[in-house]
């Protein structure tokens, strides 16, 4: 199929080669590399959606759990649910609130206001040990804008971020991934007062675009494959400086919470 | 940017020129012939999204707001939610139930068992008639089916097709596009039992691709700009014949129903 002009398309590259990350690591400097190696420019415009597992890495964002010693209430929500009780007592500590707890599923407000299982911890994923967590990036929003920088710094290219993690939905089975981290961009596009084409004003209609290019980058990352960044080519998206506060709605106005 | 063999790319193409969509007009000749214009070749495994109001309109799921005679439980509904009381006749008929009404908001499930405000009725878009409102296909799966099978017919190729509508979720702000049809996949992609490149076995991980693919689509669609359709090359989908039942919990199994 050869290109022509009179479409246009977004580009999902996933960016093979990333190394396995540890505590310190740069990843924007690492993102540049393995970009530079497969012959991928990194352009103005570009986003770049990186998997947050490798961020709580770099971040050193690993716990063991032999260093976490329950609460009594860690204690009798291990017990309900089935959990270890050094997982259950960093799942409290990383959140506001419970939002539901049934059978074995804890479902938490983070710290940051995501409602996802588990506060985000994670077991998988972290090499020969499996009683390492990795906790969710303390700052998603600042470690995005920070590896932006960084790459900025070494390609002089303005690109966009956006950390992502995978999170359950209510009602509807399966995961997708969300975007938990931003830079450079806003998440939710408005076509408030737009008129459609045919000259009516649509209603206010806010799309969480940060959230459907995260979905969109999980589709060439796959989940055992060793693909946690991926670049998007093409998108024009909502330009500033947003955070992800934005997609959480204050809990006076969340129907569900 | 030349492309070297070194790198995969997923590719989401908005498809322009689609006209405006009547009653028992032909969605799979129209896109391929909106296609061929384009020089866009459709090709095995490509998954074709389309926008459920296009559906809709061919397949006659309009309503005149005048034909509708509101029931007593819906004048009481109407009156405590501020809808036009016909409206929310409609939105009860194409229901099975109320999972949340508030202030103006109505969260229903509809009779295919999605969650939606308004059980996807929608106003916008309608030619000429703000008394017109659109209903959800009434089985999206077998819309779907009808469309690939019509552009197997016209194209010899074998596709799938994802029907998309627009939802909000619980908990974040701001809509993405969902799959509420499905035909020529499966919209669930399992990690269950594969093991993760350190050798553990993942937990269980079921993404739904099918979600994420809509949620990619939308991206090329804009809400305003007439590209109902979107053509995705690239992804390796998970085969088989699908439903998006699938994709909803049975309510036993929902914690938020």
């Amino acid at each position: 199929m050869k290109k022509k002009s009179n479409y246009e398309e977004i580009r999902i590259i996933g960016l093979r080669g990333i190394p396995i990350i540890k505590e310190g690591d740069d990843i924007g400097k690492i993102i540049c590399d393995a970009a530079k190696e497969q012959h991928i420019d990194i352009e103005d415009g570009d986003i770049i959606v990186i998997a947050s597992k490798i961020v709580s890495k770099a971040e050193g964002r690993l716990i063991h759990l032999d260093t976490v010693t329950p609460s009594t209430f860690a204690l009798r929500v291990a017990e309900l649910t089935g959990k270890d009780p050094r997982l259950v007592e960093l799942i409290l500590q990383e959140s506001n609130k419970i939002v539901k707890m049934k059978g074995r599923h804890l479902i938490m407000e983070t710290r940051h206001g995501f409602v996802c299982a588990n506060a985000g911890i994670d077991r998988s994923n972290v090499k020969g040990e499996k009683e390492i967590v990795s906790l969710l990036p303390k700052d998603p929003d600042a470690s995005a804008r920070k590896i932006m920088e960084r790459i900025g710094e070494l390609t002089g290219k303005k690109v966009a971020i956006i950390i992502s993690d995978t999170f359950g939905r209510a009602w509807r089975r399966g995961h997708v991934n969300f975007a938990i981290g931003i830079a450079g961009m806003k998440p939710i596009k408005e076509y408030i007062g737009r008129s459609d084409m045919f000259g009516y004003t649509l209603r206010v209609t806010q799309m969480a675009v940060a959230d459907e290019l995260a979905a969109a980058a999980e589709l060439a990352m796959g989940k055992a494959d060793g693909i946690p960044v991926v670049i998007i080519k093409g998108y024009d998206y909502p330009k500033g400086e947003g955070t992800t506060q934005e997609l959480i709605y204050p809990e006076e106005k969340d129907l569900f919470r």
